[in-house]
């Protein structure tokens, strides 16, 4: 057990230094790598798997609700993003320009798409033109590049990978609809694929979208206490639609515009999955994304029949879950160590005695709880384990999320456990800009939402003392 | 059967202007559309369908031979494109600039990527160490960006989708088997899956990759007799490794260069799928990329029972391929003319009659065969009537590519053929690139590729009448 020791100490401890540990984990478990483009990362093999994994679940859950993909350029001309005048105020400050094609400068400047809302509108304009053309329902899986000042992986990139729906409709009840539906598939994924709690509810106007008239998001609490945006849906009326010109003929033969919403989520969701679940051995991954569900680990594999009887079970399990067997020659205790790292759910030890008694061992990588399976049993027993590992994870975030929440009913008190504590903080807001900003400057938090899920936790701002209009969640956010 | 009619002339003929029937399908099957952004184009729903079963398809091939999928940056600082010098050369005229992050103007420009053997170079120099980190066999799907002059859809564009394979191995022995290896997973996707025959053979040194040993391609010839290169896969021997400074201790402990490839097909094959298969009634897909593989279009859909039918038989045939109902209110002749327009390999009619007969009209798409079939035999006949279609539509293309395939033994003949006929003209060819000039600025040809399968036509070269060192296809070529 001396190398797993080793292997263990290689990592910073996350109470010594969260943010230290993340970046550890990140290289360590092969996730991702620095590339030589400042803020930008090369995703490896272990980290795309992940990714892929989430592609699938979504896309698979897009396509049920009707959704279909395509394919937009990534380069957007200056006219189109300016179309939309609160739109370019957001993201014109951030995006990477190209001015040169080949040997030649370009009439008009095109930036890399920071998010596709121009070319989506562009395209509708050409072909919504009756009601019955809608709704429209578009998805894309691609890239895009925001322009940061300080990047880290998956968290805050300068490209990184998402989806962006994009979807028209007859009404503007459809469309909040649309909405709603999409933040309800994102906060069921994070849920039930991810064993990541998240609260719901809407963006403060500070906080919502560039040209959006509602932001919808879910958010979750990283194990330090912090909050990640996890996932966003946008509501956007009719205001592109006015400005790209986008009218239909309705039921009623009259010119209308379309309702619009869009939606996403990234490549940050991996940074979520890292913050949430992992530990001092390293990463931790819930069972629905994990490129290896099972590992199988031969002891004593020199031994006659063991790595025959470890490869005859790996190619029975391939059969309900994604298993791989490490025949390697590294030691058993350097094995444990290594997919420990990895975040595998569930580790399957078998040697010669194991052999004998037709049984292995099965040890779950949230809790390390060892069971002794028999053999015949493993069809049975390993969805119950990686059930088990999803469910203690889960368990094991909202807890955390529980006893990181807290509430505070006037600027004092709300000074005081932001300084004092890591995580949510309940207060009731006017709504006025001034107070958010105030709460920033005196407390250092910022409005993470307005959850759907309102309480009462007084009559009053916590911050200027008049009527309050919505109950806020506040924090420190990624 | 008149807006049938209706729609079928909508199309320009074939051999009336290939080039504006193209375009037409592609417009009028909906599969791609113009942007605002000259040379980007939209890929649609139904033609990213298309995208997206290619990807499936070639993904789990690349993946059962050991391949992982990772994402590398989109941009590539200009020193490291410049790092190997014939790459550069090849690339740096044809690639799009950033010059400005936000505000700023950056210190370096960034390209965004034409293709990324740099990016993984400069990734393999910092993990691959040992023997024991060989092979790396890496993949990415992404879009590209080329500053090309003149485009048409899915042919040439500006930024077009692929994946690229980069693999570094311990010997040139084990690099060129990966080479010879993917260009034969191509060249059986194209067969198997396209039904489009494919001739394999290597570029000439004036046609191969910017910065590769050799270039292996393969060759389809499209309905007009004109050559499209469908599939490329490239050896380097170690030049990128001695530029990157790649070196790993081998199993003699002394530090040696490891030997790379790289692969890619692009979008550019669905533009092979129309030209190969399609005719003047629209797009012809082939079964295994089709996203609707059977119609169900009920006929005298107002009267009892007949919907239902359609429905039940619908969700019945859900079961064994990709099937759609179309209950809308258009008239059947309408439906037929749409579907053939799309390329649905196969119709089913079904009306009050068939129903009471317990039958139903199959359709195929390739030469409107009609077969009566039971309802109880749907399971087996419609998978034998779509592998019909896909046996019919490569009989045919192949049928068309022998028509086409000519052989000049002197440049007379070279010129005459040439001239007089569209299609592959097989000549010796002595080695020299100024005869492969001459043959371009005489007869108008390129030379497609050294076939695998070499034939003798004469024993001098067509050009100079010097002793021949090999076969060639020449051609025109998209």
């Amino acid at each position: 057990m001396a190398d797993n020791k080793k292997m263990v100490e290689a990592i910073t401890s996350m109470d010594e230094d969260f943010a230290k540990w993340y970046t550890d984990v990140v290289k360590k478990a092969e996730l991702a790598d620095y590339s030589s483009v400042r803020g930008c990362m090369i995703i490896r093999p272990y980290g795309f798997a992940i990714w892929e994994n989430i592609q699938r679940i979504l896309d698979t859950r897009f396509k049920e609700l009707g959704h279909e993909n395509v394919a937009m350029p990534m380069l957007i001309p200056e006219s189109l993003l300016q179309r939309e005048k609160d739109h370019v105020e957001g993201f014109a400050p951030e995006v990477a320009w190209v001015t040169h094609g080949g040997n030649e400068k370009l009439q008009e400047r095109l930036c890399i798409r920071p998010t596709s809302e121009t070319l989506f509108c562009e395209h509708y304009s050409h072909i919504i033109k009756s009601y019955r053309d809608l709704p429209k329902l578009y998805n894309q899986w691609c890239s895009v590049v925001r322009w940061e000042k300080t990047t880290r992986p998956f968290l805050r990139t300068m490209e990184f990978f998402w989806q962006e729906g994009h979807t028209m409709h007859e009404t503007a009840e459809e469309a909040i609809h649309e909405t709603e539906q999409m933040l309800n598939v994102y906060a069921d994924f994070c849920e039930q694929s991810l064993a990541i709690p998240v609260i719901k509810g809407q963006k403060t106007d500070k906080e919502k979208f560039a040209g959006a008239e509602a932001t919808y998001t879910i958010e979750a609490m990283m194990h330090d206490g912090k909050a990640l945006q996890s996932g966003t849906s946008h509501y956007f009326g009719d205001g592109f639609a006015r400005a790209f010109d986008i009218q239909f003929t309705g039921r009623g033969n009259r010119l209308e515009y379309p309702h619009q919403t869009s939606w996403g989520m990234s490549t940050r969701i991996i940074g979520a999955i890292i913050m949430t679940h992992g530990d001092d051995n390293g990463l931790v991954l819930p069972p629905a994304v994990a490129p290896i569900q099972v590992v199988v680990i031969p002891v004593a594999q020199h031994k006659e029949g063991v790595l025959e009887k470890a490869s005859e079970l790996c190619a029975r399990l391939k059969k309900i879950c994604r298993v791989k067997l490490d025949d390697s020659d590294n030691s058993p205790g350097w094995k444990y160590a290594e997919y420990e790292m990895k975040g595998v759910p569930l580790r399957l030890e078998i040697g010669p005695r194991d052999i004998e008694n037709n049984q292995c061992v099965l040890v779950r990588r949230d809790n390390r709880e060892k069971t002794v399976v028999s053999l015949d049993e493993l069809e049975q027993k390993i969805p119950e384990l990686l059930q088990g590992v999803h469910d203690g994870l889960y368990a094991k975030a909202l807890q955390n999320r529980e006893n990181r929440t807290f509430s505070a009913s006037n600027m004092e008190e709300m000074v005081k456990v932001a300084g004092e504590q890591s995580g949510f903080i309940k207060a009731m807001w006017c709504g006025d800009l001034a107070c958010e900003e105030a709460l920033k400057e005196k407390a250092g938090v910022t409005s993470r939402c307005m959850p759907f899920q309102q309480e009462k936790i007084s009559d009053v701002c916590v911050c200027c003392g008049k009527p309050a209009k919505a109950m806020v969640y506040w924090g420190k956010a990624y």
